[in-house]
């Protein structure tokens, strides 16, 4: 399968910035072309400098002239470009995203790209706390979970999605796009609300004193980019609402094993040892 | 002020043994011995081997023959240690504790000690999340916070306390026992159920190829000892629930912001990442 000749990246935030790094530097023939754009001039001129693009397009409609399309902004504006560029995209052009949550973006897909050109969900589980161009760096995405959601039974654009995946270094992980934000919710969308809540009221001490190394652990998503964080929570907000009263019910557990006595409490924080263990050392 | 000859530990674990290490080697005239006494023989014979103490003792109640006893059980135990051992205290004897909660073992302490004999109330903001004599490590209460609350108007006692704070190298906090519990439920005590909490719903994620490293983070506190946190939490049960109540009261704002749209979540999630950052990077 010959790589895309001409790959347009929308959005040159820190995902954008380092899938054009990453392309621009895979081994073997990679593509031709990686050209960018981005509405805010500093990311786009940084994308350029941080040599995420070959060239900067004048506006995202030159996009169309791609094979390739990766739009890697917020959920909302990855939205709002499917509904503007959908629609004209011609046989054999492939749209791909990157957003944090996948069912809006995949049913915007289903509605606006018509049925012989191609467009998949994408989401690569990398990227640190800090956004923009400037805290880019291709080796997050290298051995990184890169989940790819179908649009429709369309293999050729999964096996061109497949590929660009390949050539970031990174690991497929295929998953119905309602999946993915069901399993995400819990393991991401709500813990960041949660490290936001438990910072509201841990910060709220006002003795610094206090303060412990597990403490500083519990809020470290709560350090996130707020506006990246909103855009997954807003997109995702029916299973993150249902996430949070699962918490809820969770630690009504919890307290009514405490209710009991010590012999109850210890053998539930015992199970949640062993989950925790399972999701690794951070 | 003259150190005190004699020395008792009652519990050799992570935190007894550490204290009797960091008691034997502190610098200047130092104490006369230190004896030390768990009821699980393994400990106590692993707090000698780790230098923790001189020698052992053959039972709790030969700890009455020093001039400083230091409880340094779960809570539970130290409340059974104070209804023991409490009124059989002589003059110018003093009592500490370690426990993480602080209004059941003060109650204790003004309900059990008589008039003439000291006690206060003590709770080392240090330690890692492994229990036990093995882990004692004295360089963690170098630096550390060291909450002391007191039982009643004794300035003698409360500045044998404190010497013996210094001589462990921590800082002395005075706190009342009740705003220490209130505090250390909202910095401490919630945050390792809620951690417990998130684990068991992610670790319940079928994919781990999910899991980031913000959320290793958030479940890290679920990785402590669960007979340790059972012990906090029951000890402090009725703030643990107050601060459960205000922690779904943010997260319920957080969920209408987002209901409102990106715009009303993003000035919430600016609130919390500055509170995220007094806390401090963990």
């Amino acid at each position: 399968m010959t790589p895309p000749s001409r790959v347009a990246i929308l959005g040159t935030g820190q995902i954008g910035t380092m899938v054009g790094m990453a392309l621009r530097s895979a081994p073997g023939p990679g593509v031709g072309e990686v050209v960018a754009w981005d509405r805010d001039p500093a990311a786009r001129e940084a994308c350029l400098r941080r040599e995420g693009a070959d060239r900067l397009l004048n506006g995202p409609e030159e996009a169309l002239e791609a094979d390739l399309i990766i739009l890697a902004t917020p959920v909302a504006q990855i939205v709002e470009f499917i509904v503007e560029l959908g629609p004209r995209l011609r046989s054999r052009q492939v749209l791909v995203d990157t957003g944090s949550s996948k069912l809006e973006v995949v049913r915007a897909m289903q509605r606006w790209v018509p049925e012989g050109a191609g467009a998949i969900g994408g989401h690569p589980l990398c990227g640190g706390s800090e956004p923009g161009p400037w805290s880019a760096d291709p080796a997050l995405l290298r051995g990184a979970t890169f989940v790819l959601c179908r649009v429709r039974d369309d293999p050729l654009s999964m096996g061109t999605a497949r590929q660009l995946v390949e050539m970031l270094g990174s690991t497929v992980l295929e998953l119905d796009a309602s999946e993915h934000d069901r399993l995400l919710a819990r393991s991401s969308h709500l813990p960041h609300l949660v490290a936001a809540a438990v910072a509201e009221m841990s910060g709220a001490v006002p003795t610094p004193a206090l303060f412990s190394s597990g403490l500083r652990g519990a809020v470290r998503l709560a350090r996130s980019d707020p506006a990246m964080v909103a855009s997954f929570v807003c997109a995702n907000l029916e299973e993150v609402r249902a996430a949070t009263r699962e918490l809820s019910l969770h630690l009504d557990r919890l307290l009514a094993a405490a209710a009991s006595g010590e012999e109850y409490l210890v053998p539930e924080l015992e199970a949640a040892r062993l989950r925790a263990r399972q999701v690794g050392v951070g």
